[in-house]
């Protein structure tokens, strides 16, 4: 089944202690859709600017996602540059250039309005809101957000979150939007602020699954979390998009299954770790373009023997 | 079969967000020897003051372990003051009244000299050595360390490492002893130093064992590393002592196997994990005296279902 998803397409510079990238595709929407291409069908909502050539809308395109939704605007495509130190943990904004993102109105074309699942990457929770009044029928809506609207347009996001089957969000938003350090307590409070489930990310620790009450993924009744493993991986070489791979991971195999149950909400963690392990092993979107469903196949169950008991020995 | 360990008793005077605790019974080889001895024999080699009672003594014996290694020394015993800040990750230390424990020689009575398996508690490496070398035919040698030693003892701590089974050690005390951020590369550099398997402890995000050629734990011939989950708690009331906890229902597992294997070892990650989920539950050692094998069992199954693809669905 298709998902929509509206959010960044950008440029990136980076910085990393492994070398550095000029103007590498990027954004939200860029690196979830990318990953999600591996399980279903993907349909992009964004604004590129005049520096967006069609080699740039071929990466796409070549992944089979639809790029209607793409608007071409006059001036130049969101620009975002940073760079990480040692510990490759935290990015450092260097610049933020809008460009033609400060003026986004997201269009969504005729053809996109049968889509099954909408994905709410990370812009203004405003925008978020009107793309999802936009979409009553879907089957599913899942989003991201960061700092910047949980600190200052918390009235909007809480709109936004209202009405979420999945919010997917890291550590530091989770604490941030609860007001409280204890995972276990942050993850209660944002669950009662609407989202049916809350995926927290941990980077090089997984992520961990919380269920609400009318969350689908919920196979108990005493709500016990999930927790997916990451990659131990030696060389992170840019860890820009990791986050936005794992969730298009996660949904794209979501979207691709015909029931929702427990089982395959776990299936779809451990993909969307897999997706993220890939996207942080080259810059930009390179490996994200490249990677094959046989290598995700094999990551996948490398993922289980990392985490499960009964890892069959030789 | 037996464990040997040796480390410190101590009293532990605790403030956390929850609360404080006045002189209760703690050191990493009491809380070691309670985790461990609800798996197996137990046996402890320690000094202790004229404060240490036999109702302190009684703790201990009461869950069968054998305390015919503890030293009574005229004087007190080791006392540690700290305190937890909100995030209860990291203890911070207000005093260390080494009494007794400054002058301990660690003495292995005859009954112990049959033990099979030895557990070096975080004490300074010239000790563990010490001991090592009169237990020169132990199934398995299991160890721990701290900042201290790895930043002002590296040459006393090497001797030990080279001789180790199992490194039971936290992240910064992994990318510390390796100088190294990356903990897969931190991990291999520690491998290179003696142990044949290291297990980095992550605190709320688990724990990662990363085996090396020799490692009888090593399932593959490319040492996947193995993740086990921690529980996401939502009130961890004390933390002392969860590390000792983990490596005391790790190695109890262990040395109550008949056979060690690679999914033995596994296990034993899962109850490392599920004992010192207890130990954090209430102030000092209470929890871990009072747990019961049922509930042991209780909650392993639960840290299967929080992290196992195939959890059966209700």
């Amino acid at each position: 089944m298709s998902i929509l998803v509206v959010g960044s397409v950008a440029f990136d510079t980076i910085e990393t202690p492994h070398g550095s990238a000029d103007h590498c595709l990027g954004g939200a929407a860029t690196h979830f859709a990318l990953a999600a291409s591996y399980f279903t069908k993907v349909r992009v909502i964004a604004v590129v600017g005049e520096d967006f050539s069609p080699q740039h809308e071929k990466v796409l395109t070549d992944r089979g996602i639809d790029t209607e939704g793409i608007e071409h605007a006059p001036g130049l495509t969101f620009h975002w540059t940073g760079s990480y130190a040692d510990n490759l943990n935290e990015a450092k904004t260097l610049g933020t250039d809008l460009n033609v993102f400060a003026e986004f109105t997201p269009k969504i074309p005729d053809a996109y309005l049968d889509s099954e699942y909408l994905f709410l990457a990370n812009i203004d929770p405003v925008l978020q809101a009107r793309v999802r009044s936009q979409m009553p029928d879907v089957r599913m809506v899942c989003g991201d957000t960061m700092n910047y609207w949980i600190a200052d347009h918390a009235a909007n996001l809480a709109k936004v979150l209202r009405d979420l089957d999945v919010l997917l969000i890291n550590d530091g938003e989770a604490r941030m939007l609860a007001g409280e350090h204890n995972l276990v307590r942050a993850a209660a409070k944002v669950l009662a602020m609407g989202p049916r489930t809350l995926v927290v990310k941990h980077g090089e620790y997984g992520a961990t699954a919380f269920f609400g009450d009318r969350s689908f993924a919920n196979a108990t009744s005493i709500s016990v979390p999930f927790r997916a493993p990451a990659l131990p991986i030696s060389e992170v070489i840019d860890p820009t998009g990791a986050g936005d791979s794992f969730a298009g991971g996660f949904y794209g195999y979501l979207a691709s299954q015909p029931q929702l149950t427990p089982a395959v909400f776990r299936t779809a963690m451990f993909y969307g770790g897999v997706m993220g392990s890939f996207a942080v092993e080259r810059f930009g979107t390179e490996r994200l373009q490249s990677v094959t469903r046989e290598e995700i196949e094999t990551r996948f169950q490398l993922f289980r023997e990392i985490s499960h008991l009964d890892y069959a020995e030789a």
